[in-house]
């Protein structure tokens, strides 16, 4: 194998590879990123974790076509260090591959592209395309709320099915629930339910920031692919069912508080900086067209703040983690946010309006 | 005491203040600040670990004055998150603070003043001022060969002496060792050797971002005092003797070697790319004209790297630890760098040139 390759070309696409290799791997091959170079005048680039699964592929002027696996994040690091407009030449044999760039040369050990691990991908009969703003609102609305407890598998990733002609994508942790409702494009009909786990959804995002246009999605009931062009994603899928979030969505909750999102935010953030790791419930206090927000910590001492709010029910104290509060108004783009609030124990939903595509349900603290 | 100040000023002397502070102490009142607001429109504010105390003034509005300690890291949470161009209104009575801006209120426990510990500087008979300009060099070039060996506390910062009509500044860790050399201000003659600790030099050189113009320094044989204008930092000075370091700065290297700075620089950092933490040793050859960099890892293998330089002497080969030199060729600021080498086993001098401030010796290593 042997082929030359423009420094920038290399690092953009090994920027997109080595970020799925882990950084500790038990098995060598797994820090290896397999390069292949083709008679097309193409460099493929491929790594993996078992779990996902990245291509790419970059435009090079290849001399002999072939294929070997080198470490992912010494070649990354190797390339980003290579001086700007450099020419690399990447040479691969018996072992070992040479990589030359100006003055300086490379020799690292490689290892055979046929102990690489594919995954197989079987078939994917559900194929349907997305766009890119679409792919990341569902993300970017979503993803704070999966859960990162491991003993919950089911809950480690974005859900995201049919039902009644639109696709649904819903997190949740227990805590907090986030759900964005889209048009169902077309092909996505019949398709299974499934879970994309967290890491897959990770890489997904940072790729989407440098396309266009839209993304191909492909599925099977145990494997989901995206195409972003020059780059494909493809990931095993959660194996476990997700609960059946509906029935925690409040449909009846008669109690509407309409804010400004942004004061209500900083609201919240400043009296909650009194608040410990232990404690980081804030208090609500409704009251007639008035919100106050407070915290008491018995270490830090009290901290409580107005904001405005539109509110004519029974006046009421409710209590909310901090965090989920702020990560929930930290997706609210409109001028006004609505709390729908049935009790002090009760689910409550916050959403941009009854338009917005995406809500949420945040369950109260005790305070 | 009760007093108004705006928050950006607010915020601003905390931020100096609140570094000082440890985040863990298991003496209540060292997480404090100091707040005393003076009949003359000022708010004082005085923090310490002990061994560094940094006193600060800031204009305000006083109503009463009086004076109390309150939580440094809290309080700067509260004044970061407020919004910009708020007035804060503080107030402290029965063990209390009260802080209010806009709708915000906040109340935190307070510990009386009376217990604030406060370094008595005693007399300061050495007093002399540096330009910014020059105190800054003087930590930029010396303050990374600080050693962090607990065990070598009399090599945990930077060395002061006055010698010859010069004022020296040096640190080592008994690998490398930096000394920048400046005109001895007027004053100075006659002080005492001196070792500034590390954490003192940290802050001072934050704090020197800050200022223009020049700075008073003030010391006896056991504290020193910077007086940056609106800030002043007191430091007990480290209770040791510094080796007598000019024993191990070599005069009589006769194989000069001169480089571009930044192609070294680049070329150390490039084949440095495979090294591992246990074997950080760049090797380089000399020949005539002619310097090949080479790293070899059993791990993730070679890497090898020419970079031109003027060489006239016989050929040898010579180890470094690729992160020593790295630190101080990012000091040299000139077009050429010269190494003055003896043999693979002596320690190396490396200097601007013979006219510069600064110069640094490094120790080899077996590669």
């Amino acid at each position: 194998m042997k082929a030359t390759i423009e420094r920038a070309t290399l690092l953009k696409g090994l920027s997109h590879v080595q970020s799925v290799v882990e950084r500790r791997n038990t098995i060598p091959i797994l820090s290896n990123v397999l390069l292949e170079a083709t008679a097309e005048g193409q460099l493929r680039l491929m790594a993996t974790d078992l779990d996902l699964q990245i291509n790419e592929s970059v435009a090079a002027a290849v001399d002999q076509p072939g294929a070997t696996t080198v470490s992912a994040h010494t070649l990354f690091d190797i390339a980003r260090k290579l001086p700007e407009g450099a020419q690399v030449s990447i040479t691969a044999a018996d072992g070992r591959m040479a990589i030359v760039a100006g003055r300086a040369r490379f020799s690292l050990g490689t290892l055979p592209r046929d102990d690489f691990p594919v995954i197989a991908e079987g078939e994917l009969p559900h194929q349907f395309e997305l766009p890119v703003e679409t792919l990341r609102q569902i993300i970017d609305k979503t993803r704070f709320a999966i859960s990162t407890e491991e003993t919950r598998y089911y809950l480690n990733g974005i859900f995201l099915h049919t039902a009644e002609g639109v696709l649904k994508a819903a997190a949740t942790d227990g805590h907090r629930l986030a759900r964005v409702t889209v048009d169902q494009p077309q092909g996505a009909e019949g398709m299974p339910d499934v879970i994309v786990p967290r890491k897959c959804i990770a890489e997904l995002r940072k790729l989407l920031d440098e396309v266009d246009g839209s993304v191909g999605v492909s599925l099977s009931g145990t494997k989901i692919r995206f195409d972003l062009g020059q780059a494909i994603l493809t990931s095993k899928l959660i194996d476990g069912t997700f609960p059946d979030y509906s029935r925690v969505i409040p449909t009846a909750n008669d109690k509407i508080l309409k804010l400004d999102p942004k004061s209500f935010m900083e609201g919240v953030d400043r009296v909650s900086t009194i608040a410990t790791e232990k404690t980081r419930a804030v208090k609500m206090a409704l009251d007639r067209d008035k919100i106050t927000l407070s915290v008491t910590s018995p270490e830090n001492g009290t901290a409580a703040e107005e904001v405005p709010g539109e509110y004519v029910s029974l006046p009421f104290e409710i209590g909310f983690n901090s965090r989920y509060l702020l990560d929930i108004l930290g997706q609210i783009d409109t001028d006004t946010v609505e709390v729908h609030l049935a009790d002090a124990a009760a689910p409550t939903l916050i959403r941009e309006n009854d338009k917005s595509p995406a809500l949420y349900v945040l369950m109260p603290m005790r305070v």
